[in-house]
């Protein structure tokens, strides 16, 4: 993108589209004198003051018809979102009006604002850095709660002090390496501090390695998480996916052992895009056909994120449900099943003695629909919310500038004594890193590649 | 719908989806404490002047966790919108923070607003009327310049002169039957004033006739115009047709009468959508199914609102073409076609004696197809543009209680002497449509159908 900076640039800010309101925004030097031409209150856009809206009515700026009547605001550099003189035009929103207030501003001077222009004119002019400037449009394009509660963080500047604490470790570490090299020779043991440089790169590796965690965590939620329910044979396990999905996706049958082959769909759960695989039942004997599906739901439950352990409340515990299913997954919820058939009681017990979350209910009830729910996104919340939300990295250049940074690390902790300049080099080449991260240094194909991602307006 | 006055409502009121700005609306008494529960800096909002934006933090008010950083725009009843307090909450363009911005003012006592909810509020605090009311929504939802324009013109109250010019003339008309009922029996002669009465009401009447006939062709060009190509066969007609469609849409032959069935297409045409029939050719002395199709052509010819007339540069006018398509329409463009055989000077001095606009081109030159689209654009606009956009009426509703009214006029226009009276009823009559047609009596159930048309968020 080439980018003419003295140029007035123009985008409809709001989703395109059919609604009450829209907004237009303008940004450059000329943008006060392109909105006056097609204003008719002139003298009243005049006197306003910066960030006072007032009542105007749009014009051709050829004809001088009327199109529209509007609210504008005006912002003077640089107290605006750029930085430069801006106008945020909120017009009726419909597709005709938009279009014909964009080609009066056009044909007044202005020129359409590519990809992510507004946002990257206000780095150039230091209203925002480049990981604010990366949350903004993630933010806008999260799709659950927790990445845009993760993105709200980055945007707000929450992790400034823990990116400072990073490079502050790093220099203390060059501290140590630079009194190395001056007094080493003087001293009576060789290299002393390697041991306590060696401690503090891998205090900080930890670190990093826990932020490249959690963000694994956070991609997981953002492809939509994926939850197997296993159980033994009939416990209803196709009909609980029946009942979540809330049409018969699922072939059921009293005879049990109905799914052979894997049944999977798509469900929006709360603000989560969720997987769920409906199993064939943990069958130990299982031989052909069968024992295929049972190899594949052995495969399954290992990759996905969560298992729902079905288990009937009217019948007795088998010996190889109790014994195999805790041991296959870390995150498992139980539900008892056909609770219209039984209390569960000896059920019950099992899942508390094991240390299992879990619900009663009957899947024949339709009822109990929202409180599974309910109980599968708590559950789903217990493990991806709190944890996941203070994500340092919202996306992969950045996951790629801290795996860069472990590596790094990596080396400095694999040195030996008499290695004090290649330990020294490698730490500033993590301080590179850091401002790079920070987006202190920021090559412009970089950044072109950055803010080609973004939506026209932003 | 039932209507809580007191309550506060709200609403995204920017079209759904993802863009760089979203608007939330909230109105009511309780708008500005509402908003306060989740506004972190609550002193700058609270002291902050009506009409002046300022940038805020948006709390979810149980957690107090930061949803967003907004601005937001405070009014205070009743110089805002509905004429209630209101709060214009500008938030990120994202699903999820619009999601939870809505959720955090349902959770301290707003309500979810109903269709067209704000603009009815508007109208009953007397902010608006219900011209305009119903402006708003067909200017939100206009898909072409022409129905913008109109709408625009009613929402600025374009009309509202000439609507109480008809109902001066009307009570004017029953001045003069009060008049003859008072004094007319001490006259020599009966009913002196039937004549101009009968005179006004017709005068009138065909005012309000060339309205629904104005409106008339506006519909048109709501529900899309059709426009037929026409010629003598082997003009180019198909090959003009698929110069407009963009693509080989029409079978072409160079031997001439391979369009026997109707071929037609949509194309967006500048503002317009525009249906184009390319017709079989116009042989007079065709039969079999060749005759058929030229019949179809007639009919065609008669119900579509252009008729494109194509004819060959480079060879002798057709007698038939010459005398009958001129008879065909009263709206037709000329285009000489094959430029490149021939300069068609007798084709040009044909078209000007007729008094038909032209063009001359080559629908084997794609570069022609721009030319001949505006050209096209030009003569529609030149006949619906400048006549159709200053219709008083803006829809069914409207145009029903003209058509009324209308009948009311007829019924005065058959009255004889001594019916004076029943003349005054009618004359009341209208006069009663008038003021449904300005909305100052609507019953509960019109503006019910009228608001359920609305967007949510207007």
């Amino acid at each position: 993108m080439t980018i003419g900076i003295d140029d007035t640039i123009v985008a409809l800010a709001t989703p395109p589209g059919t609604g009450a309101l829209g907004i237009v925004r303008v940004s450059g030097q000329h943008a006060h004198s392109i909105c006056k031409t097609s204003i008719r209150e002139t003298n009243r856009f005049e006197t306003s003051s910066s960030k006072e809206i007032h009542l105007y009515r749009w014009l051709d700026c050829t004809s001088q018809e009327i199109i529209d009547e509007i609210t504008a605001i005006k912002y003077a550099a640089p107290y605006s979102y750029t930085g430069e003189d801006m106008v945020e035009i909120i017009c009726h929103g419909g597709t005709v009006i938009v279009e014909r207030i964009l080609e009066s501003l056009l044909h007044s001077g202005a020129r359409y604002a590519g990809k992510g222009e507004f946002t990257r004119r206000a780095l150039l002019n230091g209203k925002t850095n480049l990981i604010k400037a990366e949350s903004i449009n993630q933010m806008i394009h999260s799709t659950t709660l927790i990445q845009q509660r993760n993105t709200i963080q980055s945007y707000l500047g929450g992790y400034t002090t823990l990116i400072k604490l990073w490079e502050y470790r790093i220099k203390e570490i060059l501290v140590d390496i630079e009194t190395e090299i001056e007094f080493g020779e003087d001293k009576d043991t060789a290299f002393p501090e390697q041991g306590k440089i060696i401690e503090k790169a891998t205090s900080l590796k930890e670190d990093l390695l826990g932020e490249l965690q959690k963000r694994q965590r956070i991609k997981e939620v953002e492809q939509g998480i994926t939850i197997a329910i296993i159980g033994p044979v009939n416990a209803g396990k196709s009909s609980l996916f029946n009942l979540i999905m809330g049409f018969e996706r699922a072939m059921v049958d009293s005879i049990g052992g109905t799914t052979r082959d894997f049944i999977s769909e798509h469900k929006k759960i709360g603000s989560m895009q969720v997987k769920f695989i409906d199993t064939a039942g943990l069958i130990n004997n299982a031989v052909g056909l069968e024992k295929q599906g049972v190899d594949k739901s052995r495969e399954f439950i290992r990759e996905c994120n969560m298992l729902v352990w079905v288990t009937p409340a009217n019948e007795r515990t088998a010996k190889e449900e109790e014994t195999i299913i805790p041991n296959e997954h870390q995150m498992i919820i139980g539900i008892i099943n056909k609770s219209d058939l039984s209390d569960g009681i000896h059920k019950k017990n099992m899942f508390e003695k094991i240390g299992i979350p879990y619900i009663t209910m009957s899947a024949h009830n339709s009822g109990d629909k929202e409180a599974v729910e309910t109980f599968i996104i708590n559950e789903i919340q217990k493990k991806y919310d709190a944890q996941a939300y203070d994500c340092v990295i919202a996306n992969k250049r950045q996951e790629q500038i801290l795996e860069c940074m472990c590596r790094e690390l990596e080396a400095i902790e694999r040195r030996v004594v008499g290695e004090e300049d290649i330990v020294a080099y490698h730490c500033r080449t993590i301080l590179e890193k850091i401002e790079e991260f920070v987006g202190k240094k920021t090559p412009d194909d970089v950044l072109n590649t950055i803010f080609d991602e973004f939506c026209i307006g932003k």
